[in-house]
């Protein structure tokens, strides 16, 4: 019986999974941030505790695994790369790979060895593989280099929104009494202030009242959401372009990722 | 004869200047930054010396000065002023008035009381007073709350663009020509790995190639332009609109801040 492990880091949490040659789960890991961009040692300890969490789990020992995968985020550049070799090196794995995790969101959301992956996380990225095998990543760099929206961004989007139909810059929105609420203030004046007192940043939930608002039909939420999908259009279509890709069909699939 | 002296305190540069009754200027000084926002200790020295130095040209003691007027960048709220008034207050000056530096530039730009200022230099800001002397100021605290552009931003707008024309999310623009002459890089890969590798920051002056690029018509510049301009117009009108103004005088002058 041949066994393979996969993992999945990201910067908030990590997943491994264990399984054996017809795809049967034998054994899950759970841990935290996995990418080396945000901190190294912590990574390589949470891809260590992960796997050895699902090994436990199944019952195995490290070199029953024949083969471990490894998609992580922050493996993006040849730099990246070479620092990431000799951490999953250390490991000890017989065989591995290392991909960045677009490619993994890819391989999990089709049956096609080829197609294209959206992230819309915290932040955006995107990555493509052709029918002949050939790769492009489009974005993943932050907004210096070229990327709009994910979570993060969205969020600072609900708040800005907020204060400019306070102060008068654009027009009203449904943003502001859902802002409020889910913040606890009494007025926008009074949030301006305690944010700016305190120096805070936006919760990572205010992204979520994007939806609501515009489920109640908000220009403003719509605008944002707008561009975040237009955003998303550009970087697929900028991979599809770069594969020189003729035919393309479309599988939408999602994740909830608060 | 009285005596008068000016404060213009930014982010880069103070400048003191003292005049007599009739305006005649007596005294200059020059030092650098004084806002306390960004170093309150090193705002208070530079106001200090930028005033002595011009009290000192003009062979005139503190005492002489009938009223020192300080407009400063980061006399935003309140909570600056319980910040400025002791700083300025322990100059020692027997009359002071100390207001945002928005409010010099609209003095500076017309001979009515009453105008809007809007400011574009390394942020943006804008402020207003209407025939009965009443005051708004709108913007001047970063994207987050609400502004866009300013050189800073626009910095990050040409550097994104050529980032985007490269990787084929936006179209091809005239700025990775001239963004690639003004840094010395052979290539936009190049650029983008090197800038990556060092977490270096887009050098203030790529804002100006914004205006080579536009004068030769590329519909990137031009359209990053525009959006800058649409936000000022949104400002003056956010200001215009909260005091109630019916008719407006419009005065363009405008200070080259490179």
């Amino acid at each position: 019986m041949a066994y393979y492990l996969g993992i999945d880091g990201g910067g908030s949490k990590t997943y491994a999974l264990l399984t054996n040659e017809s795809g049967h789960v034998l054994g899950k890991g759970k841990s935290g941030n996995g990418n080396h961009q945000i901190n190294a040692a912590q990574a390589a300890n949470n891809i260590r505790s992960a796997a050895a969490d699902a090994l436990a789990q199944a019952g195995l020992r490290q070199e029953d695994v024949n083969h471990a995968y490894f998609g992580l985020a922050g493996a993006d550049r040849e730099a990246d790369y070479q620092i990431l070799h000799p951490m999953i090196r250390a490991l000890g794995f017989n065989h591995y790979s290392i991909n960045c995790d677009t490619i993994i969101g890819l391989r999990a959301g089709t049956n096609h060895s080829y197609g294209v992956a959206l992230i819309c996380g915290t932040g955006t990225n995107s990555a493509g593989r052709n029918p002949q095998g050939v790769h492009y990543q489009c974005g993943g760099f932050d907004y210096m280099y070229g990327d709009f929206g994910g979570g993060g961004a969205l969020n600072i989007e609900v708040f800005r929104s907020v204060i400019r139909a306070w102060d008068g810059r654009e027009q009203p929105t449904l943003l502001t009494g859902l802002l409020l609420d889910m913040l606890g203030y009494k007025d926008v004046e009074t949030l301006f202030n305690d944010f700016q007192d305190h120096g805070r940043s936006v919760p990572v939930h205010a992204a979520k009242l994007l939806f609501e608002a515009a489920a109640l039909n908000d220009a403003v939420a719509l605008e944002i959401l707008r561009h975040q999908g237009e955003e998303l259009g550009k970087s697929a279509s900028a991979v599809v372009h770069r594969l020189v890709w003729r035919t393309i069909r479309l599988t939408l699939y999602s994740q909830e990722v608060y």
